[in-house]
């Protein structure tokens, strides 16, 4: 672990960096298989899924007797999780609906915004070692709140061609239209152009590997939104003397197991605390399944004293973490203070853990410091807002002859001529 | 033009099908140009400057004195007309803002999400022929209201190195904070990398030739998000006999005279409408000093007759416009079943320039089918969606069951942990 002790600001920067990875030598293969499942459709799914999944796939999309199959194998005790996180996010996305904004800007002149789903949506959920049903939840739940006519699920089956049954009882809970066994850069080609079987989508969402992210990036010059660009998944904790270093160091084990290059940073006002949880950390490792992982980027991690809180919020809004512990006894200081971060985690008994499965909140973050400038994803990721404007006649005389004046202005005497015959028309009407 | 009788849903893709633009031989340029800024700041600012617009200009940033000389010399009807805009461009973006949502989704468990600005954002206005100030307002308005601590504006110079006085009396009237004069890809550019005087910002935003649209692209893989992938303008017009053949002529001619790529649609279910329409749109045309132009965008229009306004909306549906004019006995119909629009005019007195410039809705709006999956310009567009929770004793000890045991399931067992010690330490302290 990298200790560091009062950081000058201007080497923030450096400190706070991540890797970045060079995709050039994957976006080659990537565009050739977007190319030929263009071209070739299911066949090509075929042949990809043969090679990267070893599995021979007859019939791409999931029966209603593997469903309920599924449906059967999974544990009492995990279908009622499953059931209790399904109902928190659900309260939680549905508070987040809005109404029609509706303002009569000046007399005649009606506006309103309305958000209409997005009518064609795919999510992409990954296969291996970790079945993550958990992301099924958080993106079919508030999916369906919204109102997407289709949601498409592509997960790559295993090399017997199924895919892990709490991946399939979560998607068959929450909504999704249609489950496809496929992955990888040939599940987000098929969902961009449409296939025989895989419906072409306006939106992607879901996590992945490299293959994934730049497939998703690439499926974005052919018109499809993307949820928002991916990077390895990053944690800040600040604590002081009022956290619990136990907790502390749980927190950042669970963020350092997802892989060797996820991003674990301490920024503490005790120098005491950071030893602690320190050797906290080391203890807590041995027992990990994941350890090999968990310790690469323990190994990377960055402990980072600072002087006082306001120095410590400057320098997390610099960086602009996905997820933010705070265990401070300032912590109504740093949650008002944060500008910058995904989603935020206050007191003791709040671990990140809780979010990723169960308080509620969305576990689709911005990372690589993309908390800057996009959102989490929320029940909006899901909709369009559309604008809508009746004017009068009453309407246009208040407003025409500024339309007027602009158009002329800007050169575009047509725009003004739409305003000038209709002023004309109320005018000779009268 | 082009009249199309009836066409079968089947040849509904082809028909509507937007030109679309290679952009490859442009990439080169703007990726070699975004290295030179990159690596040289101010310097290649200037070279470009210079051999772009041809302009000499020593101090990138305008001057009080130059934006007080700007607002002297604009007459007091533009001030007056902008003013109006801008009093209902801020009513109808200022009713957007969202409360925080708050939710209790299970006993001790406290979920918010809020809406925080983006720190740093940037404008681009395009110069030229015509000065586009009404986008000023569509974009700083917004920004001002959002609580954008950095607002900055580019704008290419004429040859003498001014920036029309228009756009910068709009800029210094609607808060933005830095205005500089420098465009194209190395204004792009300059807001991506940060120069000597260009401020690095988060989100770009605003529209621009090809060149601006491939770097604003570019700028995306920089870590910087922009307002929406860019194409060019398009209209479409449902319109029966209770249209007034003149006002439909008028507006498909505003959109025509944006440029020759302009997209113009007329759907009807009425064979004589559609007619008067034709012989009108030649007879305004004549009078227009874009002519030339507006020629060419109605040589490639379509006005389609459908048997009734049910295809009508399927059509227009599977199209998705940007700009979608209701000019029917069926307003309601239309309005209430519209998917994919970025902004709608309903009745014979809402034109499309009444949206362009004043009547409250913002004029930045997905084109290119878009429509589909993207927002047009709104106040959420310049803030984050930000999500909280703070949970106590008693709301982990009713999640963490449930986390635990979807931890396990996922094999993430350091997730699990940070659970299980915080139940064990509240049972302990019991």
């Amino acid at each position: 672990m990298n200790k560091i002790y009062n950081p000058k600001p201007e080497t923030w920067t450096s400190i706070l960096e991540r890797p970045t990875k060079t995709v050039d030598d994957i976006e080659a293969t990537v565009k050739e298989i977007f190319k030929e499942v263009q071209k070739k459709g299911d066949a090509a799914i075929a042949k990809y899924t043969s090679l990267f999944d070893g599995a021979k796939i007859d019939v791409i999309e999931v029966t209603k007797a593997e469903i309920n199959q599924a449906i059967a194998s999974i544990s009492t005790e995990l279908k009622e999780a499953i059931l209790l996180a399904k109902s928190n996010i659900k309260k939680f996305h549905t508070a987040q609906k809005t109404d029609r904004v509706a303002v009569e800007t000046i007399e005649g002149v009606n506006c309103w915004q309305e958000k209409r789903p997005i009518q064609k949506i795919g999510l992409y959920i990954p296969g291996g070692t970790a079945p993550l049903f958990s992301t099924v939840l958080m993106l079919a739940v508030p999916a369906e709140i919204a109102g997407c006519n289709e949601i498409v699920l592509c997960s790559p089956p295993d090399k017997n061609g199924t895919i892990n049954p709490a991946i399939l009882y979560a998607a068959n809970l929450c909504g999704v239209t249609k489950i496809l066994k496929v992955g990888g850069i040939q599940a987000i080609a098929g969902m961009t152009f449409g296939t025989e079987t895989i419906p072409k989508v306006y939106k992607i969402f879901g996590p992945g590997n490299q293959f994934v992210t730049v497939a998703k990036q690439l499926a974005t010059q052919y018109g499809v939104a993307i949820d928002m660009p991916a990077g390895p998944s990053e944690l800040l904790i600040v604590a002081d003397d009022s956290a619990v270093p136990a907790f502390v160091a749980s927190d950042l084990l669970s963020q350092a197991e997802h892989g060797a290059d996820s991003q674990v940073i301490l920024v503490s006002t005790s120098r005491k605390l950071m030893d602690v949880v320190e050797a906290e950390i080391q203890i807590q490792m041995e027992a990990l399944p994941r350890k090999a992982i968990a310790e690469k980027a323990i190994a990377n991690s960055k402990l980072i004293f600072v002087e006082n809180d306001k120095i410590a919020l400057e320098l997390i809004n610099e960086y602009g973490p996905e997820h933010f512990i705070i265990c401070s006894e300032f912590d109504d200081f740093y949650s008002n203070g944060v500008q910058n971060a995904g989603s935020v985690f206050i007191g003791n008994y709040t671990p990140e853990s809780a979010g990723d499965y169960a308080s509620g909140t969305n576990h689709t973050l911005p990372t690589n410091g993309y908390a800057k400038n996009y959102s989490g994803v929320n029940l909006d990721s899901f909709t369009k807002a559309m604008t809508f404007q009746k004017i009068s006649q009453k309407g246009i005389q208040n407003i025409g002859k500024a339309i007027e004046i602009m158009a002329e202005a800007e050169g575009l005497q047509a725009h003004k001529n739409a305003v000038t015959l209709r002023l004309k028309a109320i005018e000779d009407g009268k």
